[in-house]
């Protein structure tokens, strides 16, 4: 029979999957001789089982679980159940990888009526117990019994009234013992029975809840978000309890063992006396920091750091800590690998290379592209606040950093509405909770009243690398009329404020936002990266702006100038028209003839940005009625216009009313059903030759005339929408002609390739005759997704996507991650064809995957030249280029 | 250097593509004895260098030329251009493949002042050599010089008026030497130079003219039609003149050595006497058949029987010749394969099978698939015709088989532009010509006053199996007021009007056309093909009487039933839109139970039908929106009755205008914009699993009813537009579930199956994962070629396809024939994969392709288990399957 249920000292760190993070770290904690409370772990797989079994805890389980608990009874000297010498027990949940806050936790399990009494005579505290009690029954009843917390708080708001207290330690045991009994009252009232006595039947009571909190909602959103696969599971650690409030010599904390918002080498973590653990993580009350401990209690302090030296040496890596101190001695209740900000991540895993701690290669596959999208993430405009003498209405915690400007909402689900339909939003909270991750994610950052640096929304907002203040306790929340106050000034929803989570200062306006500045450890560890890869990066540009801040940040060259972007430019979109609309080749060639000057122009600015770096420009792609009117714009106008001329017969509207006509006609008649496989890419060139040779003399003019100034000019030509050789064969003969053309004009020799874009099934499927005329390849793997999976992206999100991820019909988005099988597959043969006809073709990819971490992966492995991306992914492309490299080695 | 001309005596029947196929045959026919006029050919290969070389003749190539005609000199012992014996010369095209009409000819060359008045004392005749003359200026200028024909045709007529004669014959000498005058005359003043008078600078002109013939429009839009690769070229063939017009023991004539028509073993033809070839062809003077020869002049008639009989005894094909009787002396001018309707073809290869001319297999390969399309062509119902008492106002020739309907137009374009409308036309015409191609092309059939059964416009429509009734000489035709009299009776453009054009029958209504009954030879052929082929032939039916058709021409089984047809019609698509509208699931499931019970009877109709023959059953496949009203017409109907309840308000105005705008919404949060790409096929059944769960019920309720009666039921149901296996095994396994509960309900075991198309990229890529699941693939080449192209069909036929096609960037339409490199890559790979994961899987093809020969030839290369294609079509991929096999196998 496999075994279900590992004592701790029968586990270690190796053994997550099966016992969980948290259950493998305090199985190892006990191991290498840390104070650790006596416990064990029900392992992951018998959730699975419990799952398979349709909701039902395996039989036998509980027989293994009381042999475990008989074993903690020996080693604590207690026993559970026993009315003189009661064990309590924690239960948590604790799945392979973390998830804050997600699930459920049952604490001081094991209290009844005979046990209290006991215990009361124990510890010879009955305000201790009788806390513990009503804390108890509040926490068993919302996990297990379904009956909210909510009501209870409301109960004890009301008793604290009642009794004249703010502060819950101002209440009695006599006080606290009321609360127990209203609490049972109130759970005989709501579920119509009594509240469970029997320890052994609350503990497999609560052992069910953790197996069933693997599955709410909000797990599930988590775990999608952070693309932890749903039949994982979560194992359940049953542990006894120490207690942090059983006096002012007890209390609890968490502490990380360097600072995970900075990477600074520098215990950092909160603590309150007299209290459990949850009083710090909920943000209830407001913590101390750690540093005050050892002013506090010199002994225990001194201890708590040597078991973090101990730990980081051990795990090699900045450690998260739980720990609690019951009656003056030190228990060590988690530990695991610390959450980091991106700038901490960075100058985590350089100095542990300058400590000698882990390798550059460990530095680099430890840093993760999130880490680094963080790093990136704007700040605000300081010399515009300073020369406007902006001054922050407040200030709260830093407690994610980054800056962020939106309007300010008041609950979760407006955040994601209002997102959704394209609002930059602001989350403002008296403080988060487990419920609101979805509208945490859904905006540009998080304000909150109440709560720590390890408050949940700190913790989720770090974790996700949205800026964040918390604890802001000057701001006032009214839910009611969805507004706060805060220093006489009241801001209501919709109101656009500004957050800077690196600071913790609060704006109550718009302010302007700047890219970070990326030096230091980025650029130490970009530097080894680029050491490691053997995959280029180069970026997607259509102006010099981008063009040089994706120099900034490290790309190679641009592996995609999108030309149409240029032709939506106000000034360029009347032009535009003319050339589409035009009756005659005169006016066309005119229209051409402009468009020719300004296509130059934009050009020339990108060449001179990238001076000796190869620039990949895409001819027109998009089908040209896109540059028009809305068809159904144009088709309602046209209609009212009817009817305003058969009523009011002006010559003016009648006048309008043809010339709206002729342009709806005009549309008609260019309408497509499939537009994306329509007329459009290299078949526009075809049809419509004059448009493509003007763009390509653009380019060579530019390219001469800046090579004649000494800059080095490498443009590559790039025609979309290859299907067949031969429209390849017949767009690049024409072009090449236009190319050499200008060559001799200018008396300008410039080193220019044509090339295409592998983008339609059939062109990798040939792409053999295809590169006997195409000197480079590029991937544009988002056509090439939506025509090998059949999907029109537009819809197929919209539609069904989410849907087909949430049903794991698909494992992802493909539009997010290539798929390897399929488009993969036909990248593979488009390389391997491509190559066998000329040899060292070079091959790039230009879609939006190029920035994603997992497709830079299969990148890697297919053997491309080069990934290509937006200029803010270009450092993750370094990272995960790098990273693709080391596992390749190993 | 390369020959460029060779010598009848040089050549033979296998050197087609160098010497075209008149010229070939002339050289064989040479070669075994018959009695052939000297001459020679300039190849085709000059033709390729003369458009190589900038359109001129190649260098030297006159004096090959000059050399040759010493040849042809010295064997008729005459001389080109001497005044005393000329030697007259005609000038012919001949390409590889027959383009009968297309291109040009110049007869009697080499007339002159000079050799005019030497050939009027050596032939005695002056009336032969004057009419000699004019036919020669006018064709020559026709041809050489650009001046139209029916200007000299204009003039003649005048002419004849003047001198009070209608028939050419009643001319004089005098006369016609005053035409060549007045023609002379015409040519001066429309070309203002002279007629040029050196017979060496005619023939040089004449060739160059040949050569431009091959390209003009005509023939250009005739080899698109058939295919004839455009750098054939042409040759010229120029052979000493012989003439059917030196008297009354002269004549000219046509014939086949079997009946083109009907393949009855009986020679076929007409002649002329006292005339040239053109008088026959041309339809000018109807000519008299072939067995009158007999009475006329036996000695020259037992000649011409011997000369076929030895022509089909050495081609062991039915023979089209040409022949001249010149002063009682049997010439042969031409001898080809013969064109041939489709009964004819049929009749004609089982005929030769059982005479031991040919093998069965040779049979398959000679009869095409328009052959047995034209076969297959709607006669009239003349039970209609009979119980209605209707009689045909006129008859004519039975020149093409075959019963047509339509309206009658009176000019090619015309015809054209109404049959692109979607109009069903018949052209009628006086007579037709090469110009009118296009109006034929697009006409149901065609009717004309004047011309033989070897007229144009009968070896046209032969060509391309279009039904004609010729030479109904009964009718007038007025081209000014668009409009025939006939007996009495006027037909005006636009109305309707019938044909029979295997009996020559004329109708002034309409009348209900029925199917071909095939039997007889066609039986026969059939039955070889059925022995030689090994892919299977099944149809694409949707209702019992397309099963029952198809069956009658032999399918195998059904290959593709779409269900979604059933849901168009009218009775359904209420209660379609009612499910598709459904605020409810309650709703819902009302409107589904309604369809499960005529789905139901729709499935056993076509199981009936089909007993013991597997039917394959397409799940719903179209986008939902397709069943709702359009949008452009609800967005028209909303803008006007929002202004009518502005205006007036009424409250009936309001209600519908609330409803319409409901609808509206509706269709608009539906809209995709890519519908092609969207929420349709499988990812329907995914997001809306109870309309297929429905339609599962549906087969197998109806598949357990018939079987419990006896009848073998077989049904496959196919889930379409499968990308990924998890969507199949998704949607497989809750129908499988539904198949599952409908047979224990019934209590009856049923033979199904479940399978899938393969018509995304993705699937055919992925297809060893999908055959895990599916227990059939049907490529659905339409949706496959249109995703690995990327080309929207409705698009790409309309924008740019034709253009590509032209453009030679395609070879040919992909919807048409299957792409081998592109789509039938995919299909190999998907086989391959197929077949690996599940031995002997069974693969067929159910896209239009299935009905398209060369696309027959690839299925069976790629092994393919079976073809789909539309019931008619069903004996064509018969053919076409046998003759891949017998290809195969040499």
């Amino acid at each position: 029979m496999t075994k279900r249920v590992y004592l701790f000292r029968e586990g270690n760190a190796t053994m997550r999957d099966l016992l969980g993070g948290k259950g493998a770290n305090l199985a190892e904690m006990s191991n290498i001789g840390l104070p650790v409370p006596a416990g064990f772990t029900v392992t992951t797989e018998v959730c699975t089982e419990y799952y398979e079994g349709g909701e039902k805890l395996p039989e036998g389980l509980m027989d293994e679980v009381r042999a475990a608990v008989a074993d903690v009874e020996k080693d604590m000297g207690k026993k559970f159940g026993d009315p003189n010498n009661a064990l309590l027990l924690s239960v948590r949940s604790g799945s392979r990888f973390s998830m804050p806050g997600m699930m459920d936790t049952v604490l001081n399990l094991g209290l009844n009526a005979e046990t209290l009494a006991g215990l009361e005579k124990s510890s010879g505290s009955s305000r201790f117990v009788w806390d513990s009690n009503r804390r108890f029954i509040m926490m068993f009843s919302d996990v297990v019994l379904g009956v909210s917390k909510h009501k209870f708080e409301a109960l004890f708001g009301e008793l604290k009234k009642r009794k004249g207290v703010t502060q819950d330690t101002d209440l009695t045991a006599e006080d606290l013992k009321e609360a127990s009994n209203e609490f049972l009252a109130l759970v005989q009232k709501e579920r119509g029975v009594g509240f469970p006595s029997d320890p052994w039947e609350q503990l497999e009571l609560a052992t069910e809840a953790v197996f069933q909190s693997w599955n709410t909602d909000r797990a599930k959103v988590y775990r999608k978000k952070e693309r932890i696969p749903d039949e994982f599971g979560t194992a359940v650690n049953i542990q006894a309890m120490v207690y942090g409030n059983l006096g002012d010599d007890c209390g609890t904390g968490v502490a990380f063992t360097r600072d995970p918002s900075t990477g600074e080498n520098l215990l950092y973590g909160e603590y309150l006396m007299n209290a459990q653990g949850e009083d710090v993580v909920a943000g209830v009350r407001t913590p101390v920091p750690i540093s005050q401990l050892e002013t506090q209690n010199k002994a225990v302090y001194d201890e708590f750091v040597a078991v973090c030296h101990k730990l980081e040496g051990h795990y090699k890596d900045m450690q998260d800590l739980e720990f609690t101190i019951e009656k003056g001695r030190l228990f060590m209740l988690q530990c695991r690998s610390g959450k980091r900000t991106g700038p901490a991540a960075v100058n985590l895993a350089v100095d542990m290379v300058e400590e000698g701690l882990i390798t550059k290669e460990e530095a680099i596959v430890r840093v993760e592209a999130a880490h680094l999208d963080q790093l990136l993430h704007p700040r605000i405009d300081t010399n515009y606040v300073a020369e406007n003498s902006i001054k922050p209405v407040t200030k709260g915690l830093a407690a994610s950093p980054g800056a962020a400007v939106g309007k300010a909402v008041f609950d979760s689900d407006t955040a994601q509405r209002l997102a959704n339909a394209g609002e930059k939003v602001l989350l403002v909270r008296e403080e988060t909770n487990p419920d609101d991750v979805h509208g945490m994610l859904a905006a540009q950052g998080i304000l909150t009243a109440r709560g720590g640096k390890t408050s949940h929304a700190a913790v989720v907002a770090r974790g996700f690398g949205i800026p964040c203040v918390a604890g802001c306790e000057s701001i006032s929340v009214d839910y009611a009329t969805r507004s706060f106050d805060v220093n006489g000034v009241t801001v209501s929803e919709g109101d656009v404020i500004s957050v800077n989570g690196s600071t913790g200062e609060v704006f109550v306006q718009e302010l302007p936002l700047i890219a970070a500045d990326v030096s230091g450890s980025f650029g130490t560890l970009m530097g080894w990266c680029d050491e490691a890869r053997t995959l280029g990066v180069r970026t997607n540009a259509d102006n010099p702006r981008d063009s040089r801040q994706a120099l900034d940040f490290g790309a190679e060259g641009i592996g995609l100038c999108r030309t149409e972007h240029m032709f939506f430019e106000p000034d360029r979109l009347p032009v535009v028209r003319d050339m589409i609309l035009a009756k005659s080749d005169a006016q066309r060639d005119a229209a051409l003839q402009k468009l020719l000057g300004v296509q130059e122009d934009d050009f020339a600015g990108i060449f001179e940005a990238m001076d000796g770096k190869p620039v990949t420009i895409r001819l027109i792609d998009p089908p040209l009625h896109e540059f028009l009117p809305s068809h159904a714009d144009l088709l309602k106008e046209v209609v009212e216009l009817r009817v305003a001329v058969n009523l009011t017969g002006g010559e003016a509207t009648k006048a309008l009313l043809e010339e709206k006509e002729t342009m709806l006609k005009t549309v008609e008649g260019m309408h497509e059903f499939n537009p994306m496989m329509g007329l459009r890419g290299v078949r526009l060139s075809i049809i419509l030759p004059g448009l493509v040779a003007m763009q390509t003399r653009a380019i060579m003019q530019a390219a001469c005339k800046l090579q004649k100034r000494g800059v080095t000019v490498l443009p590559e030509i790039m025609i979309p929408l290859v299907g067949h050789v031969n429209e390849l064969k017949n767009v690049q003969t024409q072009l090449e002609a236009v190319a050499k053309a200008v060559q001799e004009e200018t008396g300008v020799e410039v080193a220019y390739k044509f090339g295409t874009m592998i983008e339609i099934p059939r062109a990798a499927l040939t792409a053999d005759e295809i590169a006997e005329y195409a000197e480079f390849f590029s991937f544009g793997t988002n056509d090439l997704t939506q025509m090998c999976f059949g999907y029109s992206r537009d819809d197929a999100e919209g539609k069904f996507l989410q849907e087909y991820v949430e049903q794991k019909i698909l494992p992802r988005n493909p539009f997010e991650t290539i798929d390897a099988d399929g488009v993969g597959e036909l990248m593979r043969i488009g390389v391997e064809k491509g190559r066998k006809q000329r040899k060292g073709l070079k091959c790039g990819i230009c879609g939006e995957h190029g920035g994603d971490p997992e497709s830079i992966f299969l990148c890697h492995k297919l053997g491309l030249d080069y990934v290509s991306c937006s200029p803010f992914r270009v450092p993750i492309a370094r990272l995960a280029a790098a990273q693709a490299a080391i596992a390749d080695k190993s």
